[in-house]
């Protein structure tokens, strides 16, 4: 028997459930924006960033969280006597303005959110000064401006060692025309832009597996170790996304690929197939988690990224523009699949590894 | 001998020299903005709520938690079997807008942050609607939209039975000679606006003193019980700034009363002194609190709101009319001190309770 993510300890069942009671409960306060002279779009509510609109511009808000990759940082700190918190604090950064820019915002201000079980957690200054450096960095990886914080400590709430890392951005759309919204239709290109390995998502499954290895972290993966690999700090997409915005190229849609895996490539609103022709090669990491899991194939692209960090939909008119773009970045990218119109059924589809997300597996709104 | 709130787990030494430690990390990513056409205003860093200026605005961005509130609400419920969650929805949101405003900003959007321990916790359909419904209570009386949040489950950070509740707001200050910024000087007056009991701050000795009760937070106090009082729904003073500014009263400074008690009164960047000359009376909520700790009278002003959640630092010609503001929309204040100009010398002074909080008391830049 494979494990599956829900072994892990994380069942998004009920979560998804308070989602959108949330979002029942926040579609009642939408009667506030008039006084700011502000409107909410229509189509806003669920998608990774919430905007507001403006005469000239649309702001952002986003609020995220890290999850639990620093526990892998905690862990190899007691393996190797090594500090992996400064690539946490661009994590933390990278996991918030990630989400922002799938509208097309560009962050401007980020926000961190620290909070501890006890705050002799910021008496050991080298790891709290490599977590500030860390977040300074993914700042200006981000084209944003550290704005700012919140750190405290929550005894009975956060464990002893424990911190929960997060924060909030805020961001700007401008002009209004650069604003991605869902406008897919059949025959958009669906490039993947390479993740690092596995940035911040699918972690706790991560640790299960690390856990039961007899070297644990220090389980050999291709020339390091499996800590290693997994503290790899997550890439930052802004640049990418304003520079084709800045060349004119607004895609028909955005995803993050986050938290549910692939099943994030039929994020969007609309009721179409999803075919990945391509899905590139399993990255030795992924790989490694899957034999020693063991974790299943399907099972693996419902949580983890497997390379591909972000995914951009595109006209088709829009793919070399794009590509070329990615390269001048120094991002990896590749033309990994296409958007089918089948009548209303929707669903991601790899069929060179026989794999077929159906749309009831994905419940985001 | 008395508690002090370092005795309730919480020392604020590590945690605020790592603040200043990302104050200097995030002065460093400040070049960012110019790509934007944004500058960062020469005085914001330190304050309660990031400042960025535009042409003809300053947008405003804050993340905030809600400390350990939560944990009461937690115990109530075993010791009553009724819900306080609605409450604690209100006072998320309300300690996120209550900083915010203090630069005179109006809170547009406020998202969520609500990380657990164990998805389970919100298996808990009705805990978990009052919650939600609760935030959206608080964004309308803070006249903000609701804009989106983060929901995550972190086993090994988070306390199986654990929440998380924090949040930010993205807020707009238009006209921008509607901003708040430290303009004191001697003679100012002092107006403190009622809170409504703890609010958000200094819960954790609270909640110290509750548990060596015999009665728990079922020990009463006046006509209800010690658990009741400590849950009351913080105050939100958003109609308040929103009503001053409006009618052209731009207060010299604002601050929210919250960690660190009437040491807050000294916020802003000025050697002044604050003589409070009406520190009013003791609510029963704090009187119950000296008595059952002990807490000694210099210690519980130094932590707690003592029934005054919010400052206004004004011109002895606004005085009046602020007052009639306040009363209109229903919020107890009074002239409580004033400021004085004593060449250099910071200090909050209350005479008539013999206290003196020198200026190295409170170290948050």
């Amino acid at each position: 028997m494979g494990l599956s993510y829900s072994d892990s300890g994380v069942d998004y069942t009920p979560l998804d459930a308070f989602k959108r009671a949330c979002q029942a409960a926040a579609a009642t306060t939408v009667g506030a924006l008039k006084s700011h002279g502000l409107t909410e779009p229509a189509d806003t509510r669920g998608d990774s960033a919430y905007l507001l609109e403006a005469a000239d511009h649309y702001l952002a808000h986003v609020e995220e969280g890290l999850g639990t990759k620093n526990l892998v940082a905690d862990a190899m700190a007691v393996a190797t006597g090594q500090c992996y918190y400064r690539a946490i604090g661009i994590d933390t950064v990278a996991t918030i303005v990630n989400d922002l820019i799938t509208c097309g915002a560009l962050p401007i201000s980020v926000a961190m959110h620290a909070a501890v079980g006890d705050s002799a957690w910021f008496s050991d200054r080298n790891r709290a000064g490599e977590l500030a450096a860390g977040f300074a960095d993914g700042c200006k990886l981000a084209g944003a401006v550290w704005g700012g914080g919140e750190t405290p400590a929550l005894p009975g709430i956060v464990t002893p060692e424990g911190i929960v890392l997060a924060g909030s951005a805020v961001g700007q759309i401008m002009p209004k025309s650069r604003r991605v919204r869902p406008n897919l239709q059949d025959g958009d290109q669906i490039v993947f832009i390479a993740s690092s390995g596995i940035q911040t998502n699918g972690l706790s499954l991560a640790r299960l597996i690390a856990g039961r290895q007899p070297k644990g972290y220090l389980t050999p993966v291709g020339q390091g170790t499996l800590g290693e690999l997994l503290l790899a700090p997550s890439v930052i997409y802004v640049d990418l996304v304003r520079d084709l915005l800045a060349a004119g190229i607004v895609p028909a849609y955005l995803a993050h690929i986050t938290g549910h895996g692939w099943r994030k490539v039929m994020r969007a609103p609309q009721a179409l197939v999803y075919r990945i022709h391509t899905p590139g090669e399993i990255p030795p990491l992924f790989a490694a988690l899957m034999t020693l899991g063991p974790v299943s194939v399907e099972e693996a692209y419902a949580t983890f990224n497997m390379g591909a960090g972000f995914a951009l939909y595109l006209r088709p008119a829009d793919v070399k523009a794009a590509l070329a773009t990615a390269a001048k970045l120094g991002h990896r990218a590749w033309l990994a699949g296409e958007v089918v119109d089948e009548g209303g059924r929707q669903a991601v589809e790899i069929p060179g590894l026989g794999i077929t997300f159906a749309a009831e597996s994905l419940k985001l709104r």
